[in-house]
């Protein structure tokens, strides 16, 4: 029993936020009378002494002490003696645990916040560096039309930017203090919640003591932010293991983000990479282990919502490290940007560009455009060559309209210059948009 | 193949948002040059036919025209002929479907903001009835305090608020338009992508082209935000399949949400309830299934995306159909407020109530008064009474520091109309409650 | 890049199967005529001195020797020398950790049969003791017909003989050796695949190298079996809670697998039970995690695939653990029998022993004799008292086939007595089925 | 109430399996002397007309009658009369669904089994067909050692052998019968289940009865069969879309397995491959889907479990689905060996032979051979040229022990000629396993 109980393993993570739980209440109920000021000051002594103890030496697990809050409860007892037993004076542990793992969560926001601006720096460097190289656009892994390799990276400042508003408004909903809800029916001493939750940085307490001890969305909705944090990278994660296959060739990964053999010197495994992609499991696993544990629970708290830090704590330690990664691996890779072009000049990747001409200079319908667009593809790929390497004369032999002004936008540089709509590829266009980045702040 | 790569059984329902695309699209492309006025107004005239059609007569599912985009490109063309072909013009089938798919879940949005919205009027008609009938307060499923039927309906109140936030935000998020992003690079035609995402009432213009056809974020954030919602509808559905057991006896099911059967009439099997229940594995698998299909996709458009929309599809017409349920529940569901009140009076519920007597009254430090209730408990048991019945001399045997002003605090009625602290239980607090949500306008 | 890629913190717990398969592999090699008789004794000698040093003082981790292998490979050059170095001949780490992997899941595969031997073995127990006591049998959580607690036990015991059988199946399919498969396209040395298979006990080689190396069905199928067999012990676990609880009053829980307070101390909170039905979440995420993580990896191993311990892990522990909780609460719950048998008898609960009493004694069809007993339950409901108190001549006028047989079938114990068909709910069925799972040794 | 209750649009599927349960329980009713000769055969005479009706004409959904059973029931009352009425004895709607249910799995169990082996006979097709070819071995898709294709085909049909081996043993643990369990305590009728379920294919019926109507565990089981063959499907789809992908260019794919467009008609979008390896999220979620509503549900029967179907039904259809289209790919694919051989000569693939052989044929430690083979390799990228292409003196001058007969296994050939250990790449290997695939009847 013992062994399925004991939460001290996990939950001594909470250390901080239990003595700042404590110590915003003890001041609360001193200020509303209901503590003395001695008391108050014995407690507060105390609680600086058991910080002080576990930042210099950590906290020694004692499973009899079931939990953090007994740890320090006991520790507390010990050094101040009597005054401990008021500490716990209109509160209880269920409203205890939910404020101090509303707190832990609320700095948890803060650093992958941290660490998705930072991912954002290193690919908005890049970005930058890159606004100009092209490489082929992709639809199905087929080439498609050439793009520029900063606009390819600015798409994932993209997706983090949402990221980063996720957690943001999670953040907003979680910052609101179960502290005085008690066991579950609040209490009949005249408490200010209001003053503890200020005290503890949140916006207000929580309007319904049954939701405040019963309620774990902020838990699951953190969990949810890391799982799309975690499927953006695992794509990145996923293009980079394929632009470092050699029949791509595109990026070669720094020492240290790859592994290599003693047998074959030259070889990068992406193994970073191929960690951070299988990530994405974890996060959806520890989503769903905390969704799973949630489904169909009666009011107010059961034991079951002891489960909710262990998937939390690990995907918070498991996102930070990935980001950190990516973060790494995106500063440092190499992209071998000639590689890039090459592979962006085949396959007929300005197909479109010859349709789009064929619509604005010649009067085409779009429909129209395709279908001759279409047999000047076919007409190169007989040929072996390329579609600017076509003579105009098979050109025309396909469609009179077709002149010479055409071979200005059949090489892939042509193409990503004249993709200048809001928000398309072109050079100008990506560095407009790192500009914009860093004018906001990102 | 054509199995497997036919998707008009499922996006057809995107019809509407479809054609509302094409006649924002066609509308910019004219006002800035690139198709006549003559051409934009047969493609107008054209849609509104259309769209008369499919609202008289449905759609005629084809499946040689794959998907809704081109089952309405090729009625296009069928009424209005070649200027049909210009319509494509700068744009793709991956921004067309990311714009028609966007749109349907900002719609849906909103209907279940409409969906919650009804399910909190519920609530509060019924909290506002009940703010003063007692009820077990339960922890761990064990009697734990006494509260207030209207407060433990109030934190569903709770549980829902935060429910339209998470939806609200997701709808700001993703009420931006990827149409314009033509395949994945942009386009070379001067379109004004900030006119036609003001047309289709998005914020605006997605900024970056590849993003704009390889996310969908919005429609796992939309599963995610349903399936948190579900989570809390099945704890109320679990509450009531519990509370209408025999053994407890709390409730009765309407015959409208409630299965009987001719061998026993009087039987009222919570069907509605436990399908309800049920539906939080729909949501959580929608869900995963999704984020699964996400994982490690290069960009941009891939063809595993066209799965993204039966889960969201699902997800929604099953979470408005568990709301319109569960609300019809709490309107209709007929509570036994006299059993609810005499199984809150068992098991001690007070006892924490005469602790805290003692803290306040008797200036009994928190541990102790635990420690000398749990005698007085003891002695209720041994005695087969409840607290209230003991008599004084037991009480002050116990403890010398009680006197007979205890008895005021030993009731259930008493209990819950103390606990006036912020968020607490108390009727007043109830009704306070419900007031202001009225207030806000819920 | 450490941090994320370092696994020893996880795999050290492989060094038994790591060792016993360096050991095979050597010995296979000698006998092969790959490595030298007196190699291969040293080889042996450095195992035999390494597993003898882990088992006394556990294993010193070092981040720079990234996993288990490296550990035991640097450590056993520290103690031979030159030799260690020939032991990697003709193996690769790939064939190496899937060695060892399949090795200890199939040892976690019998650690768990013993637990859900155990817990058939209380449920027996229990089963028996209780084969002639009444409960109330439940559909939809309404009292339906009385069945007996012991053949309620039996249910359960029936599902773990399932939970048993998958995992037999599993262990069967998993026992094949990669070893031999070498990085991933098996090896131009001479060697005898099936040699070291059969003294790691092994059934037989892996047939193809690329699988061998890239398979982690067998760690899916664990998970999936784990799983299954946690979602049964939930559904006990959620009967216990709701069972303890006080309308109910079913069942006293032990202190052992409960905690109470010391405001109340004559509470009971299933804290044990709650925690099993809380593990269905981790199970399912665990599995969850490395299904995911396997999809859409290209052949032949991967990175990912490093992280498929620590789910593996964590549900095999947590099972052990949840099995020995399960077990020990069955073993001493005490059961209320006196208010099950009374809540057996609510409810009507024989109005089906009457339906069945006038087709068999009456000739009356099932449809008819349904809507009969219907009109018998609600007299005896507007009389205020049970189906078995209700006077002859009552039931006489609502159908004249009804004699005063009848009342031999309306008691919860004749009713249960007469379900005697296969697999029903008769005493002498339920001792029965003890009885036979006795014999088959369970 | 009605939309949520209502299942016939799910679960008319059934009709087939409720029409034969009914025949068998009737049969064995007369038998039993239960009902008379001359109401079974009036019964058999009804329900051979439904049989005939429905699958002539399909059935009539009518949203009153909730459910196929009742379908069935309501239209054998029209065409038999009052003998209909007694159908039901000593059977419930429980036990019903839980026959007609198991029974239909039973069925998708085989036809999944036909669609699995026929996809391993089209491997075997290619397998042996390229047996010879080579093709770069990949670890973290990175070139590592050359192998032959139809090894590479042989890992897939190992893979799809286990998947048939989870099948069948699922197929043998459902095989039982929950007839006569009937709502859940069984009856006191003196039925004979083991007739019942010997007419219907049983092995035996179910030992418990509340087992028998509360257990979806074959339901689970299918699924997670499924979910693994989905996770192979995947892997292999997801190396179809990686090795057509332009910088590969291994595969051609069929047209009847990919789409092009207009504008370029040259290519081949993946798009069935794409597909398939979406699916894995629809296998994963629908699996997650029936595991969350079975977490915690008290026995017996719960409404709950009527969402069992849907996630079934689909699962089957799209995994049908997704074998046929990869059974078809696999048939049709154009595998381009010239771009494989020569990418598996790249990346000096054959450094793994070049150590081995030292080891073998110099008498070297592994770990040495592995370092002089890494000074040859980055001899061979500093000179630009491959392993093969080094000058002997080059070699020599790195190690002294290497002679010209080490020229003899560093070709990709020479490389996949000497994996003959058992399980190994070589063609020799290939073909074996194909020939004793075949032999074993697959």
């Amino acid at each position: 029993m013992r062994d399925i109980n004991v939460s001290i393993g996990v939950d001594k993570r909470l250390w901080r936020q239990d003595i700042a739980g404590s110590r915003a209440h003890a001041a609360m109920l001193a200020a509303a009378g209901i503590l003395s000021e001695g008391d108050a000051a014995e407690i507060r002594r105390g609680l600086d002494a058991i910080e002080a103890e576990y930042a210099a030496g950590g906290l020694v697990e004692d499973a009899a002490l079931e939990d953090i809050h007994m740890h320090v409860e006991a520790r507390l007892k010990e050094i101040i003696g009597e005054p401990a037993g008021r500490l716990h004076t209109a509160r209880s542990r269920n409203d205890q645990v939910a404020t101090d793992f509303r707190l832990w969560v609320r700095g948890a926001v803060d650093a992958i916040d941290a660490g998705l601006a930072a991912f954002q720096s290193a690919l908005l460097t890049r970005a930058e560096q890159h606004a100009g190289d092209v490489m082929p656009g992709f639809t199905h892994l087929q080439t498609a039309q050439p793009v520029t390799l900063g606009h390819h990276l600015m798409a994932y400042f993209e997706m983090t930017r949402r990221d980063r508003g996720r957690f943001a408004d999670a953040r907003t909903r979680l910052n609101e203090s179960p502290l005085g809800a008690a066991a579950l029916a609040g209490t009949s001493f005249p408490i200010d919640r209001r003053a503890s939750a200020t005290a503890l940085g949140f916006d207000r307490p929580m309007a319904n003591s049954l939701d405040a001890v019963s309620d774990r969305d902020f838990a699951l909705e953190f969990l949810s932010a890391a799982a799309m944090a975690g499927l953006h990278l695992s794509r990145l994660a996923e293009e980079i293991i394929i632009w470092a296959s050699q029949p791509y060739g595109f990026v070669k990964l720094p020492d240290a983000f790859s592994t290599g053999s003693s047998i074959m010197p030259q070889k990068r495994n992406p193994d970073a990479a191929e960690l951070v992609r299988a990530k994405a499991g974890l996060f959806l696993g520890a989503y769903q282990r905390l969704a799973i544990i949630m489904k169909g629970l009666p009011l107010a708290y059961s034991k079951d919502m002891q489960d909710d830090k262990a998937p939390v704590f690990e995907a918070f330690d498991t996102l930070a490290l990935c980001l950190a990664a990516m973060t790494g691996m995106v500063e440092t890779i190499s992209f071998d940007t000639a590689r890039m072009r090459a592979a962006a000049g085949t396959g007929f990747s300005t197909a479109t560009d010859l349709a789009d001409w064929l619509v604005r200079e010649g009067g085409v319908p779009f429909r129209e455009a395709h279908h001759i667009t279409g047999r000047c593809v076919a007409a190169a790929e007989a040929a072996g060559c390329d579609l600017s390497a076509l003579p105009l004369e098979t050109l025309r032999g396909i469609d009179a309209r077709i002149d010479d002004r055409v071979f200005g936008v059949l090489t892939v540089e042509a193409s990503v210059a004249s993709r200048t709509s809001f928000g398309g590829t072109s050079p100008a266009n990506v560095r407009a948009a790192v500009a914009a980045a860093r004018g906001a702040g990102q």
